[in-house]
């Protein structure tokens, strides 16, 4: 039940603006779902590609998240995501912290699952394996 | 403190899915951000472009969100959005409920803003005008 | 090497579109890249999923793409996609024309490759399946 | 007519990636957009948004694009994106080649024009500023 946290730094992109000026804020789970893939890959020292090839995995669907969009971000913006995950055991929490400078933007919460792939190849969750908690020093 | 409520048909496309198959969780965010945009312009009978033009207006951005994965949805899958929305007096709650045939798989709900631009063109909040929500029945 | 077409409606949406208001162009390649699934879908009476699980087909990737932008689409716009087909051998070429009333904005032509899975599960190219071209009635 | 250079890298993420499980490509135009936005940044010295607000200015919007798609990438890959602008009179060539270490993946060369906004607002073609082009050293 410890907790491993990662940072980075990303540019909000034109792109990811829409008609008012500011982020469009889909991109915002973009942004978060690639952080969450950084944590693994430092964790885990593997990228997602890898861990797909050499773990018992499918991924880790989202189940549920919230989000609050406190100050807007716009084009031309270096923010900083601020990413911290807590395990349970089929699933772990993720929170996020976006923020410009010292102002806090965007705060996030998501709950995963760690899922499999059954003989007919559906989706189903399964316990974190032990080796990848280790990974995290949990 | 009524509500009107929209439905709308949505195709998840290939390029809407991530290596898993599934939708990548982010284009349902676009899909209802979609939606509540068909719920104005249903009501207004104007598209959000002529509300820009004709309110004093400038988007009604979200200030939070929260969002319940129940099924994944993959390529090919025809899905239903109903979109309901309830005002408060500069804000209003939006809810989605995304399902394929009987089968509900998202469930989304929205907090978002009334703004107007400030002398300064900045964002900021205002109260939905009168004849908006007159138009929605409310 | 004949050809068939198809043709859908798109509305450009507000998250389509970028600060300068107009759609951002990356979007016009994801509304491409759906028109030539409708196509396929139309024609083989099996959407791309049950392609995949039905034919032996790993996709058909883009190997080149050419697009005119004339006039600039925006959110609120409800466009007309006009997709053709010619085949080759190992590959077809798409042309899609997006027009807003009797107004052509884009020209969109693609090269796309039918592409298998070899033994190592890497993808490569591979003739147009006789049941398929038949299917388009070429 | 000389031209300047740009080089940076980006990491293909598992969202960018359709079930096929390598990128989906209209991904790579977002890529190529924001390279040529990096590119501007650097030889003027201001963000996209500073530019906005500064110069006389609403946008390079694209009127044509051409790409080649050599080979695939995929999630966890990091690629560089090398990025070339070759100045006429209203109008730049752009031309971007991404790469996965040595292996050429994508060329992608656009025709851009600057533009300005009119007394109704509407967009229309400008000469690109001299003091614009200067900052280029062109």
């Amino acid at each position: 039940m410890t907790t491993l946290t990662n940072t980075r730094q990303v540019r909000i992109e034109w792109g990811d603006c829409d008609p008012a000026g500011i982020i469009f804020y889909p991109r915002y789970f973009e942004i978060f779902d690639a952080s969450t893939a950084r944590l693994f890959e430092t964790a885990l020292k593997m990228t997602k590609h890898q861990q797909l090839k050499n773990l018992d995995f499918a991924g880790y669907p989202l189940v549920r998240t919230r989000a609050k969009f406190i100050k807007p971000t716009r084009f031309g913006d270096d923010v900083t995501v601020e990413t911290k995950i807590t395990f349970g055991r089929t699933s772990f929490e993720i929170e996020h912290r976006l923020s410009r400078g010292d102002e806090l933007c965007v705060e996030c919460s998501e709950k995963r699952v760690w899922v499999v792939r059954d003989a007919e190849g559906r989706l189903k969750s399964h316990p974190v394996p032990e080796d990848v908690r280790e990974k995290f020093g949990v």
